[in-house]
């Protein structure tokens, strides 16, 4: 990499997996439209056929309308060749399949416990923690032979416990998780301002103080300029307290991600803080008889539980997307994606200054919990560093909830790193949704475990017994 | 107060409450049987009366057979006059009466939530609290204003948040928190080492390293001599995992303080971690859907729910045996009561070191618990000093269920310190045992506190709404 | 206070202080050039004369060549008017006269003792905390009373000790301190890029991560873009290492605040961290033997003892120019101060986003440093917020040297807090300045605080003796 | 081992050191007055011919007059021998010879630098911490490999250091360092209770809470029962200050050990808080130009340079000692040795509880030093288990000296452990008692290095330069 006046020049970028396309075209869109980076982008993911078809799509990018930048994309087989010399590297995994997915998210149903997305707690998201971690503790392993200073950005969930794990096995490691769920609830507000205040505003006109964790996120502040939106939220909430539904079809009732974000608006109502995710995310991080008791439940607080033939389906629409694209049926067109990671690149190369949440290690910036979970607060980028802002303690009324979540992850990450299946039981049998005897969350344990064995490495599976 | 020898002579001990007669006599007892320290014992309660016949029936003590102190206690009519002087005050009181303790247990049953004591944790406990804690308010300016440098033993519940209270309003107050309930585990483990090692041991034989807070303490370690008691623990609690029943008429079907330690064992069998108070107490803390889930769910797991009708009748037994011993138709016997309160004075005077487990605010003697939030661990009692010994941090295993204790024990705190029934609210809705919907949780509060609003001070209740 | 599009209009500053004119001129001078935004500033002075001398001048600023923005400015003859409604509040005083500085500084020289400044560290900075600590505590319960959710900007030093003292008296104030002395180091490490890399750079261009104790600040990480300019600056250090000159009549011979950066070079080869202050600033913080010992060797440093006459000849230069405002005799001009207030003013507003090294409490951005004690970080301003940004721990080389100073500066802190000399001569006596005999700092101590007696409110001096 | 009522029998220790005789043969006797304890020790010596004498000197003590316990012993050739299933490991080691420690104490006098012991701070310590460490390093891998589970006491200077490499070499090692210099202190209040109170009091009569760091140490509080100590202490000082002299023959001026206590009562009027060790060690701590500014100031304040000579003739004196008691020219005799560490075994053998002061790692002990630093608190010994007691936070008066010492040991310890010179170098040149140059200071490191250089292992010297 070299500069070239206020430009940077030959960034190398490695990309590791990308196989199931989604991430990938996004971040090709946004590096064609990058005016002062180009280089090249080095592509490794376990289905090499994947990678290639993605080498192929990539290079197209560059003649696209609106394309200001030249990348050149190179599927390589082994991570190694991906990784030298590397400046960042992209992280964007599917750990296993959706077959294990389908027993993370539906087996627990059996004993009354749902799931809307199952992927980064309760106890899909144990599992699949499992399952992922060791993936992870590889690419730490790999990043510390090949590129030791590149930084990496990682998109993979349970995003707080594979951050945790690249940060364990390489504790020099440069990375940061990043998610878009805040933006989300930005958006909201802006919406919000629009109503109340008549101003159009955008996502980076709402400031906010981020806390906690991934998919768990609050915001104890959030201004509109030095407006503070904290009352108007209150009106808000009770305005839409039987959710905020778009008159459109692309609502909760015929799209599995959307909400009414009436679980949003509930724990407004309870605690006096904005919770800043997505409901269905929120819902699995509370006790489970609040929000996910029941279909029926999820049904009243007007969001989904994302089923996984739904995900099989929409995998199989990508993979022909991919084809058209390949064979130029379909036409390559950039589009705005709304993440961060190619700002956040140019921030670390030094072109400019960034404030934006991330995911990292807490080294203080929420003194009420544990230093080293990973949380997720506002975060300074600028050239070769990245530091997170103090983001304050979490306040007491939400405190409660959120130091169990966080404690639970430690624990969880603590299991798999010992590769204990007592310890991640331990937090498998107290995770707030598992709401069965021991005796019964015992059974269902084995089975789930059972059913993702393929990719468990150095277990000690004898506490599961015989 | 003089030293005389190895003796200390003149002490002052101020009682403040011990209206409901229980706690003063075993004191009274122990005080009889100590052959070292001798003195007065001033006795305030709101109820003079009651305070006088605790008068009469303390100098009766001094005749008892086996007494070797003497002792003067005399009936004031002021806490001011109690406390003047005083080398010791001793804390036991009733917050409010049973009438109010009843709305606090069985109120919450409309909406299905049992509590099998309700004075510490859950709704009960949270609004027991509100009543409480102004009470303690006054005592520490009390202390404060006539005796800053006594040192203060508190048993009232709950503990937790009454010694809070006090270290809030006077920081340098000097109070801890006793409780039995540790005590009984040693003689659990002693029942334990008795049947394995064949070895007669006693309380003080078994050495633990408590954590957490009062009534949901945790050992973390468990010695006789250099021997670790915890493999044998774990073969006990298999053992005995339908339930520990002693054959005679004192279990836990027909005494509402007994249990069959079914709930300790299946959280051992949980954790792995030995939990250190009555099962009544600890299925309080438990999520609700583990052992309080519904009455059969409470008979199952063999512990009581114990109604407030059989405190009410409880009390007027006492007071009838109050009766009798002032009338001299019962005779004054010394017993021994398994209590430390006077061991822990003698060491505070400098005659002996002690070391045993206590509330009080930490210090960091548990890092992954919030500093100053009371917790129990143990301590070193020495020549006018109390200081905590480093019991380490939680283990990963039990961490998630006790920083939701702690932290929402701090929320209630806080809430009750501002009168803001917005955050004590917060707290009654996330309590574990609230499994009700946010509309329902708000009913429930609303009654509860009116049922309570004679004894609540300076609140401003417009939250309740009308 | 209001938004018009993107500027912010009828903002009000009140000013603290500026009698001795310098620190004012500049700031009329930045706000004249802000295209966004206008208002007024009220000016209080406990020399009513100078705030009005100021009012006029200020007033002249709005017909500057280059002026773009118009504000108002108005003399008042209390503090409560200026403070009312305030947007902003800026803090310039000069503790007491030259006098009491005179003494603070030369008094010492008796035994030995030399100092090149005399206003932060050491026995004059320590004396002159004793005055001006008790004026910022009055300050701060104006703030509380007349405009609690204003932001502060603070300049006078002590710097340290008056921030802390702002906050020990009002813990919400929104206060911070500014002091150009990284700057000036920015600037130098522009000057070695130029000489090393052939580029020309702006201070802005050079990423630091400042780190300490204002005017015994360190920079841990120095970038421009992405090059790691620690190993430029040990090459640049042993080439200068007798001194950096220029070859102008502007040095340090012939200018008492002019160095030749030979102290920072010093304190660079010795522990391989740049010291981020000016020599005079460096060599007060460092043990006595090292830089201060004696005239000669400060001579041999190359840089300057400023002697507090020439301040009092400074100060009467003001004036004259002052007088010439005022007649017209000479015109206003804007110039570039290169301070940051009004750009931090800008992004407090909401109007942009700032990061840049202030001085406000510790909040765990040095995590082993005391939490509370003022230190010297990057934060970020934004709308109606200003936080730290995670610093990092001081490297293990210069932590037992600021540790001292932080630790030191507490000690005072508590000491003038509680009206405590002894605690107060405590930190006296240990300064590594005070190099006399335990009898000899006694009387040296008793003549300092004598000589600012006027000065000193509720001080119980019995301590002193007689 | 094994327990045998309320005996210990057959218990192993391991002796690693010991070759110079004096700490070996007062163990001796203490084990054999142990009414309760028996077994074997086992004796390695780098010098084996040393080991083998004290094998046969320890056999005859079963036989002097007194011993009620019979211990035997048996000098190994293999430190592996030695520690292999011993119960406790004891380590009193000479690291090199005393010609190294004449470099250490004496070659920094050409530079003016007058070390009144050398063996723990200042250049010397520093120096002799470069050859310890390692020394320590390899113990502690060795106790890892074979007794890991077993108690190791140590009593080698530096003693903060040599703790802090056995904990970082093997975290779960269960070590403690010994120093009787607090008991000297304790003794010193005691006679001062004599001599105020008119009361007898033992050194065990005197509970103290000592903080800091070893030869350093501080205490914060002193009772005799709950007599507050202080305010007798501060009288005692000012009546004493030119030094407390016994009137026989073994005082400061012919006992190079001995001290008037002078620089102790200077401390405490600078402080107002009890220094607890030697004036010798005392003075190495302070800045200095305090107490070792010359030999001349030495003699002012009454205590001595102990020079190396007269360790080497004491040396040959307690060799010649042993020679007399193998041949039994001397007979065996036991006496009271004041020391506590068989007290120690007894109480982690469960056999009682013990609560006294010991250098353990701080978990938050001292809450303002920096964690995992070993600091000298109280700690309650019990059945396998050592955990300090909360000793409070260092006082502002005297935590600038403390900070300062703690994270110099930081450095140290963390230059050796890398062995990097750079960062010894940077705690060589900023001690308090090195007041030279950097260009001295420099020469003067590489000559102490180029002295003790036969013991250093794995350095990279290459930073002393050619």
């Amino acid at each position: 990499m070299r500069y070239v006046g206020k430009t940077a020049q030959d960034i190398k970028i490695a990309y590791v997996g990308g196989g199931s396309r989604g991430w990938a075209w996004g971040l090709m869109s946004d590096l064609a439209a990058a005016p002062d980076m180009n280089g090249e982008v080095w592509l490794y993911d376990i289905d090499y056929e994947a990678a290639k078809a993605n080498e192929i799509i990539g290079n197209k990018f560059n003649d696209a309308k609106g394309a200001v930048a030249k990348w050149n994309y190179r599927a390589v087989e082994t991570i190694g060749e991906a990784l030298t010399g590397a400046d960042f590297v992209v992280i964007s995994i599917l750990p296993g399949t959706f077959d294990e997915m389908e027993s993370d998210v539906h087996t627990p149903e059996k004993y009354g416990i749902y799931q809307s997305v199952g992927d980064t707690s309760g106890p899909g998201g144990i599992i699949r923690a499992m399952r992922t971690i060791p993936m992870y503790e590889e690419i730490a392993e790999n990043v510390k032979k090949y590129c030791p200073k590149a930084w990496v950005i990682s998109y993979t969930n349970p995003m707080t416990l594979c951050i945790r794990a690249l940060y364990r096995v390489f504790p020099e490691i440069k990375v940061f998780g990043c998610c878009h769920e805040v933006f989300g609830t930005q958006w909201l507000l802006a919406r919000m301002v629009k109503e109340y205040l008549g101003v159009e505003a955008t996502r980076d006109d709402i400031k906010v103080n981020p806390v906690a964790v991934n998919h768990f996120t609050w915001l104890t502040s959030a201004h509109y300029r030095n407006v503070d939106l904290f009352p108007y939220y209150a009106r808000f909430c009770e305005e839409h307290k039987d959710g905020l539904e778009d008159g459109g079809d692309d609502n909760w009732m015929n799209n599995f991600f959307k909400s009414a974000d009436k679980v949003k608006f509930d724990l407004f109502r309870r605690f006096g803080y904005i919770a800043a995710a997505g409901d269905r995310h929120l819902a699995e991080f509370s006790p489970g008889d609040w929000y996910l008791s029941s279909p029926e439940r999820v049904r009243e607080m007007k969001f989904g539980l994302t089923p996984v033939s739904w995900r099989k389906q929409d995998l199989k629409n990508r993979l022909e997307r991919s084809r058209r694209l390949l064979s130029g049926e379909e036409e390559i067109r950039l589009w705005t994606t709304g993440e961060e990671g190619v700002n956040q690149m140019r921030a670390l190369l030094g072109l400019s200054d960034l404030v934006t949440n991330v995911n990292i290690p807490n080294r203080g910036q929420i003194p009420n919990l544990p230093l080293d979970a990973v949380v997720e607060t506002n975060a300074v980028f600028r050239a070769d560093s990245l530091e997170p802002v103090f983001a304050g303690p979490i306040p007491a009324e939400i405190h409660p909830l959120i130091s169990r979540v966080c404690t639970e992850q430690e624990l969880v990450s603590e299991g798999v790193a010992e590769r204990d299946l007592r310890k991640i039981f331990a937090a498998f049998v107290s995770d707030p949704l598992t709401r069965c005897s021991l005796d019964d969350a015992k059974v269902l344990f084995r089975e789930m475990v059972e059913n993702t064995k393929a990719y468990l490495t150095d277990y000690d599976l004898s506490f599961l017994g015989g």
